[in-house]
Formats: C-alpha cells, sequence, structure tokens
C-alpha cells in the first residue's frame, strides 16, 4: 500500500495536478473477487465474443499520433461492443444495453457487491445481449489528437475538451442512495456497503465536447440493432434517450425502447418525429426519491427529468403510441436509485422490463442470433 | 456515411486538430457482426463477470473533474478484469491475459476476422480465464485532472503526458505483417483481409507518462493472482515483460510466466531477482521475420527483444530455471506475427502454450475458482 501511495504521489509532481490528497484508502479498496457470488446453475452459451460497429478513417501527423512511431491512418470513433447469446435463444428478440455518463459497460455487469448484472441475467432469460462501450470511452477509445497538439504547442490548451468524473461525494444526492454521502435513505435499494466499488466504475467521459455531433453511438447503436435483424435498445441516463436518437435514424431496426433513467427526453420532436415514435413500443423506468436535490448544476433534481419524459409518454400516447412510463407509482416498490441496474432488487425490475417485452415486443420471422 | 464524415469534419474544427484528413472508408468498415464465427459446441461457464483490482483514493477540484459537479474525491488506478469460469474447470489453473501498448483486453477475444480469441479458447479447455484492461487504458480509466487543469490554464501544457496510437501504416511493419501495408509476406499468419478490425482495436495509450511508476498494472496482477489462489500470468508486447515484474512481488502467487511477444525482457535483475525467478516455470513466446526494421525509433526490430529475452532465458537457466524460447527454431511453424493470438493459426500456438502449462506448472491442492 505504501508503494502505491508513493506511486500516485509521484504522479502527482509529473502531472502537475494541483489538488490530488489521498486518503487512507485500506478499507475502500477491501473489497476483491472474494465478494463476487456464483449463480447455482451454469451459464450455457451460444456465442460470446466482441466487435467493433461503424468508425472512420483518418489521418494524424507523427505528433498528433504520441510521437512514438510516424504519421499516418488511424480509426477513431467506433463503437465496441460484447455479447453474448444464450443457447436456444438465438431467436430471441435481442437486447442492446447502453451505459450513462462517466461510465462503460461495466454498468450492466456483476453489481458492485457482487451480484449478477443484467447482461448475464437477460441473457439467462433467453436474450441475446449486446453491450457497448459508448464512443469516446471504455475500449471504444477517442481521439487523441488534440491532447497531443496541445501539449506539443500546436494548438491552444482552450481548444481541448473537458474530461467528466463525479466524485464520489456528489454521487450519493446525484444518484439517489441519499442526501449525502454515508446516509443511505432508510428503503434505499442501492447496495450502498458497497459504494466503493461503484467508484471504481468511473472513467473519464469526454462526452460533452470531445465526440462528434451528432454522437456517433447514435449511427453505432442503429447499425448494430440493423446487424442483428432488430433489437431492444435500452439507455441509461445520459445515454437514455439514445434509444429515441438511434430509432428516429431507422425505426424499421429498433423493436422496443426502453429508457432507464433518462437524463432528459427530448421536449422538442416535431409531429413526424412523434409519429414515428409512436409506432415502437417505449418504456421509461424510473426510481424513487427524485425531488432531492443533486448537487449538479444542469440537472437540479432527477423530477424535472421524469416530468420531461412524462410530457413525451403523453405526446406518444396521444399520437397512438403504447409509451408507459415505470416507476414507484405503478410498481409500488420504494426506494430504487439511478443505478437501477445494480440496485438490490435488479433482477426484480429486470423482470418486470422483460415482461414488457414479451407483452409488447413483437417477434419476427427470420430472427437469428 | 456522409453524416458521420460531416459529424468528423465538425470536431476536427472544434477540437483544433492540425491534420485529421478523412479518407473514403466504405470498403474498410464493411465488416461487422455478421463475420463473426459460432462454435459448433456451447460454451458452458460456472461463472463470467467482471470486478476491480487495486486503485486509490484522491481528491480533486471541481476544475479537475471536469466541471460539471463539485469537487471530491475519485478513484483511480484500478484494474478493471473480466473473468469466465469454465464448468468443471474451477480446480484448474488460472490464466491472466494482459494486452499490449494502444490496445484493451479486446486483444484476447474474437479475432478481427471473426475466429474465436484466445479468452474463450482457453476457458473450453478447462482454463479460468481473467483478461484486465492496464490502469490508465479502456474500461479501468486514467487520471483526467492534469488535462482539465491544462485546459483551465491552471498547468503548463508542457505536464500533458502524450497518448500513443499506432498508424495503420506502421501497423504492417511494426506488428511484421509484411514490410508495407497490402503487401504481406507470403506466409504470413495475420489475417491481413482483417486489418482493418484491428485498427478498431486501437485506443489511446497514456502508458508512456501518464500513469504512476511503478506501472499499477503490476500490483494489481499480483494481487490479482493472489487473489484466484495462484495463476499464469501472460503478457504481450508492452505488457510482455509484467508477468516477471508482478511475480516478482509476490512469487508465492505466480505459477507461471508467458511472455508473448514481449517488448523487452529486462537485462539487469539481480542475481537475488534470478533466483527467485528462476524458481517459476517461464515460457517465452515469438513469431517470425523478427530482423524487419520496425519503423518504430525505441525499437529498430524485433529481432532486438527476442535476443535480450534469449538472454534472459540464458540467465535463468543458468541458475537452475525452467524458462524456454518458443518460436520458429523450436516450432517449425512459419509467419507468426505480433499478434500471434489473432493470427489464422492461433488455436495452434495456443495448443502449444496449453501444453506447456500441463508440463510445466503444478496445480495446487485447494484450488478453486
Amino acid at each position: 500500500m505504501l508503494r502505491e501511495r508513493m506511486s500516485v504521489m509521484r504522479l502527482t509532481v509529473l502531472t502537475g495536478a494541483v489538488v490530488a490528497t489521498l486518503v487512507a484508502s485500506t478499507n475502500a479498496m477491501a473489497q476483491a473477487l472474494k465478494d463476487v457470488r456464483v449463480a447455482d446453475t451454469p451459464l450455457v452459451l451460444k456465442a460470446q465474443g466482441s466487435f467493433f460497429v461503424g468508425g472512420q478513417k483518418v489521418e494524424q501527423t507523427q505528433g498528433e499520433l504520441g510521437d512514438l512511431g510516424p504519421g499516418g491512418h488511424i480509426t477513431i470513433n467506433q463503437m465496441y461492443v460484447r455479447y453474448m447469446v444464450p443457447q436456444g435463444g438465438e431467436g430471441n428478440v435481442p437486447v442492446v444495453m447502453v451505459h450513462g455518463a462517466t461510465l462503460t459497460g461495466k454498468s450492466w455487469e456483476t453489481t458492485p457487491d457482487g451480484r449478477m448484472g443484467w447482461d448475464e441475467y437477460f441473457v439467462r432469460q433467453g436474450h441475446p445481449v449486446y453491450v457497448p462501450d459508448q464512443v469516446g470511452r471504455g475500449r471504444s477509445g477517442f481521439n487523441q489528437a488534440v491532447f497531443n497538439n496541445v501539449r506539443a504547442g500546436s494548438a491552444p490548451s482552450a481548444t481541448l475538451p473537458r474530461w467528466i468524473r463525479f466524485s464520489d461525494e456528489v454521487v450519493w444526492p446525484n444518484f439517489r442512495f441519499g442526501s449525502k454521502p454515508d446516509a443511505p435513505f432508510g428503503d434505499s435499494q442501492f447496495p450502498v456497503t458497497a459504494v466503493e466499488e461503484l467508484s471504481k466504475q468511473g472513467v473519464p467521459d469526454v462526452s460533452f465536447g470531445g465526440v462528434p455531433t451528432p454522437n456517433p453511438t447514435l449511427q453505432a447503436l442503429s447499425d448494430l440493432a440493423s446487424q442483428v435483424n432488430g433489437a431492444v435498445l435500452m439507455g441509461h441516463s445520459q445515454s437514455g434517450a439514445f434509444p429515441l436518437g438511434a430509432a428516429l435514424l431507422n425505426p424499421a431496426v429498433a423493436r422496443g425502447l426502453v429508457l432507464i433513467e433518462p437524463g432528459g427526453c427530448p421536449p422538442n420532436y416535431n409531429d413526424e418525429q412523434i409519429k414515428t415514435l409512436a409506432a415502437l413500443p417505449v418504456l421509461v423506468v424510473f426510481g424513487d426519491h427524485r425531488d432531492l436535490a443533486t448537487g449538479i448544476g444542469i440537472r437540479p433534481s432527477w423530477q424535472l427529468s421524469f416530468e420531461g419524459c412524462q410530457a413525451l409518454v403523453g405526446r406518444l400516447k396521444a399520437a397512438g403510441g403504447q409509451a408507459e412510463m415505470l416507476g414507484p407509482a405503478e410498481t409500488n416498490i420504494p426506494g430504487n436509485s439511478h443505478m437501477i441496474m445494480q440496485d438490490k432488487n435488479n433482477l426484480q425490475i429486470a423482470d418486470l422490463i422483460l415482461r414488457w417485452i414479451d407483452t409488447r415486443v413483437t417477434k419476427r420471422a427470420g430472427d437469428a442470433r
């Protein structure tokens, strides 16, 4: 531990970080593989693996590539996707699960307290599952050129996009575990004893200025859905509305849209867009305690996001759509957090979504994978 | 496609990249899920999922966290690990596979041309497999503070670490597919028709200055091996010597060390270190065409890396160790590339490593997972 601590202090000096105070972290970092639980029955897969969707070829200079080798072409804006197909489930509706801000596809895997994630659970319930890392994050990478140009002095530092992370302290109110750190709601469904494991899921997020507009993840999701003969598209938080955007690019391949705690639902769709989306099953899932002040300036409370989505659901229903909200008012389940796929009752919520898929999402002839 | 192209051009303007010329990429990007092959028999897993090893807690300012929320603590330098345990194989020797520079754990998954990766193959041969993303990359994230400080003008741009990527052009000689792009060796084992898919595996790499020294991945690998009751540690290229470094931190948990095409083998171990490493089975795997000029200044040819590892193997053997080289001279297999785990004969090479594990690596009482 001393060795690690020294290393970080050295890094601080090297990189010129202004504040990087270390706190004692022995307890916080104690959790490990031993806490990961094993299911009672084996997982039988017809297939698993990974691949990429999309990507553009660009030419960059030696400096932009970090000066280790000569300049040339690289691929950027590709989207990494990991998938599992259950044995015997290759004809069932595929589900694509997209993570939120400052996170990666890890969101859907083993929970912070070592329980089964939605990725495996949906596979065990018969669905092929595809988990991407958004363009700009995780195994999808990002465009590093501008950072190397600023380092070399060939671009002004103001051209740098910012990298976002959320502090552990703001996660408590923003993800609605409790009003402040270590003060969980009495009915909180989040496994707060494992909140340090959630902290480790955080990665820097360059979405706010460092990926193209529109976000290439939207086209990649649409292309992915097309490749699997149509899919249920599920987004979370910052990507909560991505299923809507991807569906508008190619409605034929979006079999259903599941918006988990979306940061917002677009308020300005025109009538044609509403008509398109009204032809698709839409489910908006929210947790509890939405009135809590988040501590995040751009979103003072999640109730505002909730109400925006309620309005969209209203417009879709008025246009004849099947849109519906799923929250404590509908389920009578209290205490769910923003990280509902990791909550202690995550499989109970998953079952509600699976039932919605069974009810609302139509199977297609020729289903494969 | 036009939409995507426009987006990239817009990003170029926004971020101030000096050169980001787009080339027509329709053909290059045509490969997709349809090219991913499905195995003849299902994969039966006792367990799969992901978790983190290590990590330090630091306090950062609002600006360092990207200004979306208030300052506070975050975790950095944690290592993401994805794992699969075969049904009935929980008592077998676990294998940890670490990727090389500008890459992520994806290296070991589905190959660029859609064949089975070593991750799944080793599981199918009975071994629990653990695939990390190195600290600083992929789902392990990195410390973003200095980038935000430079953006804000509170740190000089010269404090930025550089981000490395390899151009597609230099990959051909450096990874030894052929002496120049689209000119593969007649006996090349790399699936060069899918080289564009390899290009998509590239992510920016901040290892050269942007992660602490010693690299926290070393301690994390040692800790991971400890958590699984000892493991075979396998590194590749930039991480090729990591198994040696991790073993020296805690030799008791390193059951065997497999160095795949290491960028170098340390020339300066003292006698005590050599004695420690000589007690462990060590296998160094190299491919063919090592005399080719790489186009990378810091490593003019891979033959230099090969010879450095030959020297280390010699020292270990002189100290009574079981170290051995595995390359064309031993196997009579020509044409293997630097990306040997993705080569067309990747499973043939895997079988040689598996046989080495069966022969050299001792099973332990009380094996679990």
